[in-house]
């Protein structure tokens, strides 16, 4: 059945009503902006039979886990604790649990996927079930500290723990849910008085849609950076699944934000381009009632619209679009889309003043990064004027002249905008909001987004990185945009050394993938407001790889 | 590979030096025991092949949840609680839940089965997994009181309660375990801040190899009588299962007592006689080194030897098998495991002293009843004397004529033993050890083995029955066996008034089928001092439905 005009002015009113679609945007002229579609069923039920289509079969690799471990509180640690190596895999076999005791065993690296592992009852009788309590570590925290009480903003529900009942032993357990995972620690809550319960053959059975082998980095890089690498990949490759996922750990979930990033390290190294394309249409098959794509969308257990929308992700969805294209060749899709990614666009710069200048609507939501004190206004305004420059180079592209002459235009004066609003002539540097905020994401977004030369966005970007007062970026999406606009202004090494600083201080730090959250002041950091609900494995901390892999990058 | 007789002394001993095999009959000769066959293992591995080619289809049968329900204390309740009525099984349509929410669903009567429900998120964004707590009750107890602090003597892997995490909602579930269940606890751990969970669609599928409709009593019986009949089927419904079962909350197991009672019942009512068959063969598979038969085994994830042995309930192998000859006509099983059989009285009868009287061995486990204070040895002795009684009957039916007499010669000396050593003339009652304990289990025992005449018999009961000192019974397992004995004296409308008082007290308490453990004065009381993992659907209380149709039972 396909939505008329009429139901999805119905619809969106009622999101309006309910407070969800919590943002001015809402109050727009809804009719005008369906444009000449009134059946966007139809549109979904298209693209999503596309997406579905291209849905990959993932590569299944087991691995036995390699040590038995023990955490150890250190407070000269990022992490709080080490863990040091309690035994060999091996010696398990001759150990014997009851309830009360526990072990953790390390897989020696970041797995996505499952858990098998067998249980044998050793004893005079084995009478009763055995009842485990299971909790999976990305990092030595999760296993080493209480996970309760939880105190998150998210649901409790993604802990990563499980009690498990087994009946009849011996018995070979699966664990049917998916974790993200290095550590398993095993807490025996019951066996019976009559018998101990021997555990071996510990296995992850890791999963990803990453199958292309990667070449290494050439030994011109240093140790440093490969390890980088390496751990960039591992990343992407846990985040590489059905669709490109925030996080395996908990998320599970394709947004517009990492999507483009994991695309991008994806370009550079596995290569599935079909995957993207997936994606594509699936963010493509949702649109709110005024044509706004969501940020994201649920997979599972089929294809459904998420309800949320954030602003930048909107307008970054033409970037993926365009990268897509040039990296893919696929124009076909790229034209099947187009009109989508002109859309998010035009809704957007629905906001922009006389000037060319973006007046974000006050209730929608701008995410740029998880820095709470960010002032987002320059940033915004900077990931518009980008996301349009992206647009013009796929209107060229796709060979229309109309959006080229357009986007051309809009873009002079938006750009002649932003150096007027933002930049400030005395300090060198962009400055954003009333209180003229010094930030490192509006430094990066407005020269991404080519509003100054290279030699005066190299001069802004030296500022903020050595003045300790200007607003830092606290996750790896931010810094993503700094390396980026350091590249963009030719600072080829500067990016590099600020590439070996923060993921190679996660590394330094024990990083087997990298997290969504890394402050390097403060290891219990959480958007979330418990650390145990982070995610050590996010796909928009991934890009080292593709960073590491731009041609004449270290000038040699 | 066969066990030679070399190993199976070896073995013994191991037993003996683990104090696994705790008893003194592990010092007699036990190469002596092995008899003519030096391969045990040969046929252990026949009889499994036999007892699997028997392995019955189960039955499965899906009831939807009746009602909504809540517990209220009433200390006027047997059972502590009554339900009371909150709402339609309908009713939950309407209902959200978030985190810290429940309810109870009521299906109206007991089922051993497989529980499926259905979970619908209402909101915003389905963007995390739900977790619920799930408890499943045989009796309001369960699920209206807090199971932890668990204080029990048993494995809590056995308390009815799992933590499951759902993905990707809506979803139907199937749990994939077993359970025991009137009343099903869904408590919400957590949704997410973004929906809440609309719960419906549950579904017991119960399964039993009961499949046979047995005809209700007649109206001659009282509608009480019809209704403890109603429960006694129901009791023995729910634990046919692959094997006849103890209780399918808990052991879920094939013990010799049990199954005597139960294929009792099952002879009066469903008649599945492959079923017994089955049984009888997987209990004589696995004999310990000495021949003597443990009293249970384990049937998943393959039938397994377990480390029991109870006295009384290896002596009344024996009388299975003859019910069963006699039942079934099938003479062939019987001529199979009849040495068997023997064995175990052979085995038994080495602790006679030369007047024929039982000197039961210090160390083993002799049950008769959960009764604490049972003194044992006049009940013990009356138990081998019933065996060898029914033994008997199988030897005539099989045309053993050297067993007819030796077993007639050893009767007539141990009943004469009991008479002078158990009978108090004064009393007219037996009476039990050096403090000549007076119990409810020795008259029904020494009665059943015939050491007495009827109206002897039946002046013993009446005495017992009316002395508040007489130690009583705590188990249906026990009560059996006084109705029993008054059936034996002629005394039918004791034996009706008494399965009323008993089983029907029961009923006036809530059962909807026979629980373990039921001592009117004490609704807390646990062999494994913990309420909560008494089993409240149990096998060796499902013999009303036998004894209500018994020949002439009203005498009308």
């Amino acid at each position: 059945m396909a939505l008329t005009r009429r139901e999805l002015v119905r619809q969106a009113s009622a999101l309006v009503a309910m407070g969800i679609g919590s943002s001015s945007l809402n109050a727009l002229n809804i009719e005008d902006q369906i444009g000449e579609s009134g059946t966007v069923a139809k549109l979904t039920s298209e693209f999503v039979a596309r997406a579905e289509s291209l849905k990959p079969k993932l590569n299944e690799i087991s691995q036995p886990a390699r040590d038995l471990v023990r955490p150890v509180p250190d407070p000269s640690a990022f992490l709080r604790w080490r863990m040091e190596h309690e035994g060999t895999i091996e010696s398990l076999d001759s150990r014997r649990f009851k309830a009360g005791q526990s072990f953790i065993v390390d897989f020696g690296g970041h797995r996505t996927g499952y858990l098998s592992f067998s249980i044998t009852p050793i004893g005079f009788n084995v009478d009763a079930p055995i009842r485990l309590r299971i909790t999976f570590g990305e990092v030595p925290g999760d296993v080493a500290e209480p996970l309760h009480p939880y105190k998150g903003t998210l649901s409790e529900a993604w802990l990563p723990e499980e009690i498990i009942t087994v009946d009849y032993l011996p018995q070979t357990v699966r664990m049917p849910r998916r974790y993200a995972f290095r550590y398993v620690k095993v807490e025996v809550i019951a066996t019976s008085p009559s018998y101990a319960a021997r555990f071996g053959d510990f296995q992850a059975h890791a999963v990803s849609s990453a199958t292309a082998s990667v070449p290494a980095l050439s030994p011109e890089f240093s140790e440093k950076l490969r390890r980088i690498d390496e751990v960039s990949l591992a990343t992407l490759r846990d985040c590489m699944q059905t669709v490109f996922e925030d996080g395996p750990r908990r998320d599970q979930r394709l947004w517009i934000g990492d999507l483009r990033l994991q695309a991008l390290a994806n370009y550079a190294s596995f290569r599935n381009f079909e995957l993207v394309r997936r994606c594509l249409y699936l963010l493509s098959a949702f649109p709110r009632p005024d044509g706004l794509l969501h940020a994201d969308v649920f997979e599972k257990p089929k294809p459904t619209a998420a309800g949320d929308v954030i602003f930048d992700y909107a307008a970054l969805f033409v970037a993926v679009l365009a990268d897509y294209v040039k990296e893919s060749g696929d124009k076909e899709t790229g034209r099947e889309l187009w009109t989508i990614g002109k859309h998010q666009l035009e809704i957007c710069s629905r906001s922009l003043d006389e000037h060319g200048l973006l007046i974000a609507p006050k209730n929608v939501w701008i995410f740029i990064d998880w820095q709470p004190v960010l002032e987002h206004t320059a940033s915004m305004h900077g990931v518009l004027l980008y996301s349009y420059r992206r647009a013009l180079e796929l209107a060229h592209e796709l060979d229309d002249t109309r959006a080229v002459s357009a986007y051309e235009t809009l873009i002079s004066k938006m750009a002649a905008a932003a150096r007027a609003s933002f930049y400030d002539e005395s300090q060198k540097v962009f400055v954003s909001g009333p209180k003229r905020q010094v930030s490192w994401a509006s430094q990066a977004w407005l020269i991404l987004a080519g509003v100054v030369d290279k030699e005066a966005g190299a001069t802004a970007l030296r500022q903020v990185m050595s003045d300790s007062t200007a607003v830092r970026p606290v996750t790896p999406y931010m810094y993503h945009h700094v390396v980026s606009a350091l590249l963009a202004c030719g600072q080829n090494q500067e990016a590099v050394e600020l590439i070996e600083n923060y993921w190679g201080a996660m590394v330094l730090d024990g990083a087997d993938t990298f997290w969504e959250v890394f402050d390097p002041a403060d290891s219990l950091l959480s958007p979330y407001r418990d650390v145990h609900i982070n995610s050590f494995c996010h796909a928009w901390s991934c890009t080292p790889c593709y960073f590491l892999r731009t041609p004449g990058l270290l000038g040699r």
